[in-house]
């Protein structure tokens, strides 16, 4: 941040003194992006005029006012994309080589021959077409699997999906899919959109990956999804509730991945973050135009292609 | 196994009734790939032409008096190419992403986030240049890595691998490798290839993947490497006794993962290799050329490349 304390008066704060630091701010870069204390930190905003997020998703500071204010918001889209595309890839892998039960077995040593998947051939299905999810779906496709998107508006000649399919007739095309892929942003249209009626429509031998929001989903028809073996597994690297509690029942499922809200950030992203805020401040310094302005109606910067 | 015993008289035995099986029989086809029991029964192969056998590599049939008989060999490669390929990318993300970890602190319901590393622009140095060597260079390629073979012979312009590196160089190219991927055939140059100076050649940050043969490494030398920090972790799917002894150190290793020697024995692998026998035997009967003919002395099938 040095660049920056050298041309603007900077202040740090924690979520208690945000209301008055915010006083006379021009520009409010929000470091820990899941904080949501700026609805609640809002009066003191009495001449903000720029809101970065260092995140992709801008669900937790796209409050009403906000979104009918003048104050344009940015986030930090592209820090992201490699990292997640990979971990994705890896739980793909870590269902169809077994590995969950291969450390386990392990920790027994117990040597038990199984067969496993291949991944090749597979159909993939990724909901959310911003640059995380095509940046998912180029992997995918690189690794032998077929995928297809689920976006807005539905498209055949995409660059990076091929197909993308329209979200409202997205179970018609859950039965396609061996793999299920969230990284949709969370907004009024995609709130809950995988419940009970979206599991009954996938395949029992599926598994869903929800690398987007836990909002995504809701949680109880998805533990009632992989009890009943209506779908075969998730991995889920985000929550409706973060931490997870430790009474929820995602925690000892056996065939449930949990990591905690981490499939981005891997060694140097907290670097990379303030790098993409010190780019756009130097640009909102010299007038010039902000990357990555989210679309505040939408919830989302809306794609170039 | 219809099709073959419609023409032919067939013989179906375990390895204490081999050396009477084969008595008259004009063909061997070896299903149990880690059998031993050839060179033991091999005084009742009296009219013996061909032998083939279920697997990618032919060590526990080369034997002496195979060699210098006129028996044709030949084996299973292709059929494990992609499988093999996927695991090892999948282990390699597994590292990446500290899925073991994950693993370990879910069953604790620990909610503990880590940074991880990036697999793209990661180094693999692939070690064996076969058709499974190619598929796992190809594939890590695919995925972002920058990857090179080690061969008999170097050279510049492979299709598959870019550059290969002459084994006897081996030592000069470990310092470069982030992955090191052994699938090269057990023969009498590669066994024991990678002792305490391989290891000690190797980054610290390096990690060792094995789906070659367990005879490959010095497995006193490899577990010394690992305790000692020499190298960052290792993925076996193959040891030098199999199944892993129950005392073996490398069970409780937390840098190790152990899978038992099925990393290519996807679903379906049985009538894939099956396939493969049936075919060559319509070739034996029809006087046409075999396919995956071994060269006896190389101890592998010689790349038409």
């Amino acid at each position: 941040m040095q660049g920056i304390e050298a041309t603007a008066v900077v202040r740090y704060t924690r979520e208690d003194g945000l209301a008055e630091a915010l006083r006379g701010a021009d520009a409010l870069f929000v470091y820990d992006f899941l904080s949501t204390a700026v609805p609640g930190a809002w009066h003191g905003a009495d001449r903000l005029r720029w809101l970065h997020i260092a995140s992709a998703g801008v669900d937790p500071v796209l409050f009403p006012e906000l979104r009918a204010s003048e104050v344009v918001l940015t986030n930090s889209r592209g820090v992201f994309d490699q990292s997640i595309a990979e971990y994705v890839l890896g739980v793909l892998l870590a269902f169809a080589k077994d590995f969950a039960r291969s450390s386990q077995l392990q920790s027994e040593k117990r040597w038990l021959h199984r067969e496993t998947e291949r991944i090749s051939g597979k159909r993939a299905l990724v909901v959310g077409t911003g640059p995380i999810g095509r940046a998912i779906a180029a992997l995918l496709r690189a690794a032998g699997l077929d995928v297809a998107g689920v976006g807005r508006r539905a498209r055949a000649d995409d660059p990076d999906f091929g197909t993308v399919h329209a979200s409202d007739e997205l179970t018609r095309h859950l039965p396609d899919a061996d793999f299920v892929v969230l990284v949709a942003p969370l907004t009024e249209q995609t709130r809950g959109m995988f419940d009970a009626r979206a599991f009954n429509a996938m395949r029992p031998s599926a598994r869903l990956v929800n690398v987007g929001r836990g909002e995504l989903v809701i949680t109880s028809d998805l533990v009632e999804a992989l009890r009943t073996g209506r779908i075969a597994g998730a991995a889920l690297d985000v929550f409706d509730t973060e931490p997870l509690p430790t009474d929820s029942p995602l925690w000892t499922m056996e065939n449930v991945l949990v990591s905690p809200h981490m499939s981005g950030d891997f060694a140097g992203w907290r670097n990379a973050l303030v790098e993409v805020f010190t780019d756009n401040f130097q640009r909102w310094r010299s007038g010039r135009e902000l990357r990555n302005v989210v679309d505040k109606q939408l919830g989302y910067v809306p794609s170039s292609r």
